[in-house]
């Protein structure tokens, strides 16, 4: 009964120390905006891409799961916590769910989702050459030069690659994914000697080996792209992201973003969209970074996301992300999970996911509210679903 | 300087105790919601009413000015800290200006103009048989049987005149009007035996008085209001603004509304829009509800507020109010400025407004940011300007 009533009980109110919690995320996931400030990400006055429906899918198809029962399609979505469910194919929506109450015009957290949006951006100032990948960000930040980031490139902090330390261990509230909450003004300050902005936080951080080398996911390396997109082009991240990407793609309503009290956009997580608009834009990526003739998404940045370094999946085997992303890989703020199959991959904590998987003609979009930020079994059954949906689509 | 830079310096910050002052305030009152939690209120899925321009209008016409001497009216814009200003004539923009960088799609706080707002909201639910303005608020809300407001009307609260206590003195940082902002995050908590929600925190009112004699402008009684709605409906304020009013304007863009820890729109003040739709709002006013056929706000709702109760006038002297608004009165949740002369007038702190003239067929908006809540002298020269602004266009 989370944030039910004029006012709700006091035990079901969120707070900064449990928003991000079962029971409460269910309703903070769905009203980001209420919870912490945000800027406006505006879609523009164009009028929004129109969706064609094709409904007839059938969600009873039986999928296994990774616990070694069989299920259907309609039961993994029903036990992963969704809050919204889009399956596009050839472009034409053939399932959009909403078990949860979410409405089609509201927006909903997207977390790690929001780096491969940002991603993009960097890919597109690189298009114009505002962003040159091979430049160190210091360049651009003459800040990080005291810090661990001195002499990483822009590409390695896109491959997540740099070397400097950072923890995601969300379940940790000592790592600094979670302090860097603190810093953001996402969960109480309980480390007083934090510093008061993000930008301000990540010039403290500190190497403890050589960019460039290991793969190793951390959000920090999104935050420093989304710094230097706002340094090299002049241009705050939130108007970055409208005036490049959300006013392009025939967005139906704004995106809102999360701001911390420096106005910085909390680029790595704190992207939030109604689950059409996220369908418009794997939709995008699906056509090529292309809409009506205009090329929103450089299409070699796409590509070159699928086709990964030389060494990306070498990278990847030796981080030890196989053991539950066996054959995957990481370019440009995508994950692309498997070998010899094309599917690029967006992925945030607590469920949510962009699938777009060009010789199939899908996209697929997953809300959810998980009640723990990774639940690999959780993923791992979605994985499957989608599979099934991609495969009995690609039959008819 | 304040908020620019990749991050800004750190003195020119906002903060939760600087946020409402100059110089930060020009800033902050165009990103209400990077400062504080927002609901989103919808414009709808409709086309935006258009808008017809009719430039032209001559902005060098004398006025008189309160302290003697003789100024512009493009001068009186230029000293009143204007952040927008516009003026409709027989529905035509005549003129559109935004001195200090706001864009058209720009919201800005409107201060206690949302009170206006959410009194349109009452007078529909009134006009829908959900609320009787003669029932005292504990019938909606008992909590407020134990309260200072325990048979007080919603009449007597529609028109500022229940008998409870609560200092609108904004320059008083122990006045109820600032510790209803650090109860509702608006400011630091300095006093820590504040109730952790807005409503939490109207149950706690007394009363000094008997309800339904005096006129005193406070704050609380719009809140009250706010609260009779969504228990009256059972709906949520953002939702209240967006099906009743907001979606049936016209509106280009969705209107930001702050929310308390626990949910509540800040009904007495947290409301942010654009200045074209606040014209749109309110043409609608002077069009007497009216828009394209629908009825949005009872047309009988507007006349009662030009009519005033037989007694309005005579508490609004006996107020002390007529040393700032000679001949004034108030009434739901609208100020009358004149006698003899209907003027609807929406006014909030730091120098918001909106001015509707049926005889002249005119709608002015002025968004601003004073350094000061209370500016009489501000106040009174954009009178002038707008008295001048009407007599010219009048005259054809």
């Amino acid at each position: 009964m989370t944030m039910i009533g004029f006012p709700p009980e006091i035990a079901d109110r969120w707070s900064l120390t449990n928003w991000q919690n079962a029971p409460y995320n269910r309703w903070s996931f769905q009203h980001m905006r209420e919870v912490v400030p945000t800027a406006r990400v505006g879609r523009g006055t164009d009028a929004a891409r129109p969706l064609q429906f094709a409904p007839g899918f059938d969600e009873q198809q039986i999928v296994w799961r990774l616990d070694g029962t069989s299920s259907t399609v309609a039961e993994v979505i029903a036990d992963t916590y969704t809050d919204g469910f889009l399956v596009m194919h050839h472009g034409r929506v053939v399932l959009e769910q909403y078990p949860y109450g979410t409405s089609p015009d509201h927006a909903h957290m997207m977390m790690s989702v929001s780096k491969s949006v940002v991603g993009c951006v960097v890919g597109i100032l690189a298009d114009q050459g505002v962003i040159d990948p091979a430049a160190p960000v210091h360049r651009y930040i003459p800040e990080l030069a005291k810090s661990g980031y001195r002499g990483a490139t822009v590409r390695d902090v896109l491959d997540m690659r740099s070397g400097v330390t950072f923890s995601e261990e969300y379940l940790n509230d000592d790592a600094e994914v979670r302090l860097l909450e603190q810093v953001i003004g996402w969960a109480p300050r309980t480390h007083p000697g934090l510093p008061s902005s993000m930008y301000d936080y990540l010039a403290t951080l500190s190497a403890s080996r050589a960019h460039g080398i290991a793969f190793d996911y951390r959000s920090c390396e999104t935050d420093i792209l989304g710094w230097v997109c706002e340094r090299a082009s002049g241009v705050r991240m939130a108007d970055l992201l409208s005036l490049l990407i959300w006013s392009r793609i025939g967005a139906e309503q704004d995106m809102d973003a999360a701001v911390d009290p420096a106005g910085a956009v909390f680029h790595d997580g704190g992207l939030a969209a109604t689950l059409r608009d996220l369908g418009r834009f794997g939709q995008l990526l699906l056509d090529g970074g292309r809409l009506n003739g205009n090329q929103v998404v450089p299409a070699w940045w796409i590509a070159d996301a699928y086709a990964g370094a030389p060494d990306s999946r070498e990278v990847f085997a030796a981080s030890g992300n196989d053991t539950w992303m066996p054959g995957g890989m990481y370019r440009n703020q995508f994950w692309l999970p498997y070998q010899g199959r094309d599917v690029l991959l967006c992925l945030g904590i607590h469920g949510q996911l962009i699938w777009v998987e060009p010789a199939r003609h899908l996209v697929v979009v997953k809300l959810s509210s998980w009640p723990h930020p990774q639940m690999v079994a959780k993923l791992l059954d979605t994985f499957a679903a989608i599979d099934m949906i991609g495969f009995q689509l690609s039959l008819g």
